[in-house]
């Protein structure tokens, strides 16, 4: 139907989806179907204009459509889309009707429902109709759509009315490209359907012949190995060839490694197999290279292979299991001692100190060792119990208590850096804000008059352009106590944007600022360790004066987090986006919104600091 | 001086300040304070100005002031308050000279340095300006004062131009309260001084002399401590009271137990001394009261209370420090057996399992009970160790499988409840979303016409209003797993605004989201921890479905946050206190912002889920 002026085609348009929807809802299909037909009004409106109604009443659509090219119609041209809210929205109709196929696709919705309808009607007349409902699916059978093209080869329909396999498969050539068919129909293993496409498509017989007369030969389950392989089917595959016999293992086993298929394949084999054994240790190879050889230690394990399982558990320090397949070796007392050793030297480099000390004191029966872990690793408490469990209070002058005491000089240093970083980065923080506010207020105020800040202006420009020059702050970076070393590397991943004068320096300093604060909040649990430990030795003065200090510090940072993570910066950052900005003050207004979830909630420093009984003076 | 019209007045100020600062700038203190004066200028401008060149020319202002009662005008009308910044701004100061006392107090700064220039160049010249300067101070020097009034009685001047202490005392009077000066001068301990003040005051002779006499009898430090007491001065009071011998000890105790100056008592005697053991015996029994009882433990091992001590490590679980003291005393075994299960029976009703299992085994001698306790706690590797060390195998089969089986479903059923209720209250936030907006869009649209949406949008009033009817949530809150009673608990204070059409339904929505975000992403170790053990233990199927379920639970979820956390969210709310807003509405659109520093970064959830060596299929 060709337009005939604008107006005209609205009005008739939408005066016909009005009368569409109107048949739609008194079920008259037919009618509603002729005229969409007519007037090229999408299909799918059939489905969309109310999806429950439809299902409901699929036989009454069926029954008035009748005609199978239009049903076939009907079901090629439906899509995803929601044409209800896209091609054709109408107010009174967006709420409340939900598609009525829950989370499962339309497409397949309405292809199931028809189908069941026409399966219970007339399978034989409908027959080219559920050969596309299949095809049609977002997952399209075409295997069971050939299985029912060879069914009517098999068993020819006596009534002349009905398809012919030959129509059918001529149609279904029609809806599906052949190479795609030909290899679908060798996934059904059926030989008579491959034959059957094969025919109609363009392929050289002398090829197809042999190729499936080598196949014919063979023992069934292998054959359909072969084919699944072919295909690269290789779950399929696997599972046909674990049922050829042991003679086919190897090739089992090399199909699982190339196709990485461990876990499907040991679900094929009875767990006290040979075959079982052998596909774990395999597994456990691979899971050793993916550096995942706690998982490997655990197959080994499993299938008893205690030698290889015990070297898995070693490399990835998962000591307790190691200690439980040595004990299953077993491995003879001398032995065990070594290993526990190995493992505990293993597990100090990770700092995991306290674990380390448990395999010094049970294992290699050496409880100095095990004390001088829990010493290196701050855990005083535990040292206290293995002292006097072993009766060793000697340690405790000639160990313990100078350790105490340097690790209350190394926390008094460390907490000194932290508390220097963070009112530097503080200081300049602000320092770049005023600078980017003034640059912000100048952009806004250009053909202002001469102002006496003019002169400063500049200079805070040249300051900013002048990145390379500004190497202060990487300078004193250095200072930072060695302990640590890891925030030391982050930030120097990030030193291009900490140096003065970098665009994003503030967006830096913003990230440094959180990060000191994180650090300094995370100590809490260890200083009070060490509070308590310097109490009990009478060290009260160098206790009073951790305390105080680390009081000192966090109050700092409360005090400071209104300043430098003020709550409405969000809001009045949004102007920064007027007519005025640049590329590059929205890119920093935008950095500068992105710390926003690590702001610590204001309050979360109140809880009262209660390190130890001597409060400062 | 009266202003003569408000232009002239204004001119001549601007103009008088001009000429002021020239006069500072160049050194002419005598014409800018004249002048200051006559025209009532604030004198705070003449260290305002320019703090730095103040404090270097202090000699000069003094030299070129001269006059004593000047000096007294400049230093009576000394305010923190910059002048530069609030009554006399001026432009091209405003940047780049900060004040150069630096965090101290501006009036201590000016006071410290005029009077040392007094004492330098003429103390009894200066002598009231030196008062002045110390009673000036942002804390009062009054004993100073006192003192210096005190030395011209002793050695009265000779020069008959310079004060006498009578006059001192005058002045004095004139700029404290009496009262306050004679509790002063009593803080001196110096009678003389005290009964000068006191005859300038109204205080009846009868009672400060008999006060006084009293006083005078005394031994010197019970003395002062009497002072310090009725000056509510304890610490002073302390110190004092501590040097009057044991005789006085008692008294010494009281009074540290009143105004619970433990701390500082504890640093007066010597740390083996029997009041030191006294005082920690105090403080440990006032640590407790205040639910400190692990310090009190502390405080009383160091002075030898050994039973006391164990008491208080009992109490609050401190299981390491009470072996240490229980092996100190000695216990005998059968003790510290019964000790040990004591232990482990608190230590597992906080849930600390693996602690309590130390305990058993290591204390108790009871290695079946240690291991059950930690197969309680989930804690599968540590169990299998005791399990291979002791050499109890047979506990696998009827303990450690079995507890691992429940555990599998616990964990499905957790998870199960957890998805329910995420979905739940996601389906629901988006309901109550779009209520929102649409309510929203009818107030902005309020002359509309008669809309499709008028209906529906009554029905969403009225279910906003009728909070009282929607009970339907709080009850499937009860679904909910035990494990999880926590956060029902959260979630119960919480109920009126979970409830169905609360007004703030969406924020409530929001913060359960987030929870339940935070507690199924908690689960990654302890489902890593089980999923290693079914492994270990051929249960392939139920780790595998543990594994799958957990990762879809977690893939949902991650689905989730871009609908649930919109990133635009906050930007998107801004125009809502438009004029056409309501109270309410800004509320309740401000109460949204609240939660997003919980909002969880994108790609939190990214990390490759690699639970066990069976993905699902």
């Amino acid at each position: 139907q060709m337009p005939r002026g604008n107006l005209e085609t609205i009005h008739h348009r939408a005066l016909v989806l009005s009368q569409v929807r109107k048949w739609l809802d008194s079920l008259k299909f037919k009618d509603a179907f002729e005229c969409m037909r007519k007037l090229r009004i999408n299909l799918n409106l059939i489905y969309d204009h109310n999806p429950k109604v439809f299902l409901e009443n699929v036989d009454t659509f069926l029954k008035q459509i009748a005609s199978v090219n239009h049903i076939n119609l009907f079901l090629t041209e439906l899509k995803e889309e929601d044409t209800t809210k896209t091609m054709y929205p109408c107010q009174s109709t967006t709420l409340g009707t939900p598609s009525a196929g829950g989370s499962q696709s339309k497409v397949d919705t309405v292809c199931d429902a028809l189908r069941v309808a026409m399966e219970t009607s007339d399978p034989k007349r409908y027959c080219l109709s559920i050969l596309t409902s299949h095809v049609k699916k977002s997952k399209p059978e075409l295997e069971v759509a050939l299985q029912k093209v060879h069914e009517l080869r098999v068993n020819p329909p006596t009534e002349k009315s009905t398809v012919s396999a030959e129509e059918a498969l001529k149609y279904l050539l029609f809806l599906v490209n052949v190479n795609e068919l030909y290899e679908h129909s060798l996934g059904t293993y059926d030989f008579d359907l491959v034959l059957m496409v094969a025919e109609k498509s363009q392929k050289d017989p002398k090829e197809y012949l042999s190729f499936l007369n080598t196949l014919k030969k063979m023992e069934p389950n292998y054959q359909r190995y072969t084919i699944d392989r072919h295909l690269r089917r290789y779950r399929k595959a696997l599972n046909h060839l674990s049922k050829c016999g042991e003679e086919h293992f190897t090739e089992c086993l090399n199909l699982v490694k190339d196709q990485r298929l461990y876990s499907e394949a040991l679900q094929l084999y009875p767990p006290h197999s040979p075959q079982y054994k052998a596909l774990s240790c395999a597994y456990a190879e691979y899971l050793v290279e993916q550096q995942q050889a706690e998982q490997a230690g655990l197959l080994l394990w499993r299938c008893g292979e205690m030698p290889r399982a015990l070297q898995a558990f070693v490399s990835c320090c998962s000591w307790r299991h190691a200690l439980c397949v040595a004990a299953k070796i077993p491995l003879p007392p001398n032995q065990l001692a070594l290993l526990a050793r190995d493992l505990a030297v293993k597990l100090m480099e990770l700092r995991r100190y306290t674990e380390a000390s448990v395999l010094l004191e049970q294992y290699a029966k050496d409880c100095e060792e095990a004390i001088s872990a829990l010493i290196a690793g701050a855990a005083w408490e535990e040292a206290l119990r293995l002292i006097y469990m072993y009766e060793r209070q000697d340690i405790m002058e000639t160990d313990l208590k100078p350790a105490l005491l340097e690790a209350h000089s190394n926390q008094m240093s460390f907490l000194e850096g932290q508390k220097a970083t963070f009112i530097r980065h503080k200081n300049r923080l602000s320092v770049v804000r005023e600078l980017k506010e003034k640059a912000r207020l100048e952009l806004l105020d250009e053909d202002a008059p001469d102002c006496p800040d003019s002169e400063l202006f500049s200079e805070a420009s040249s300051m900013i352009t002048a990145s390379a020059t500004g190497s202060k702050y990487s300078h004193s970076n250095s200072r930072i106590s060695a302990r640590s070393s890891k925030n030391r590397r982050k930030a120097e991943r990030k030193k291009y944007s900490l140096k003065e004068g970098s665009p994003l320096e503030d967006v830096a300093l913003l990230h440094a600022l959180t990060e000191t604060l994180y650090t300094v909040d995370k100590l809490r649990e260890e200083v009070h360790s060490l509070l308590k430990a310097l109490v009990l030795f009478g060290l009260d003065s160098q206790a009073q004066k951790l305390q105080q200090d680390y009081g000192e510090v966090l109050l700092l940072m409360e005090a400071s987090i209104p300043e430098v993570w003020p709550e409405g910066q969000q809001q009045s950052s949004v102007p920064v986006t007027g007519p005025n900005s640049t590329a590059n003050s929205i890119m920093a207004s935008y950095q500068q919104q992105k710390p926003s979830p690590l702001v610590p909630q204001q309050g979360l420093y109140k809880c009262t600091w209660d390190g130890c009984p001597f409060p400062g003076p």
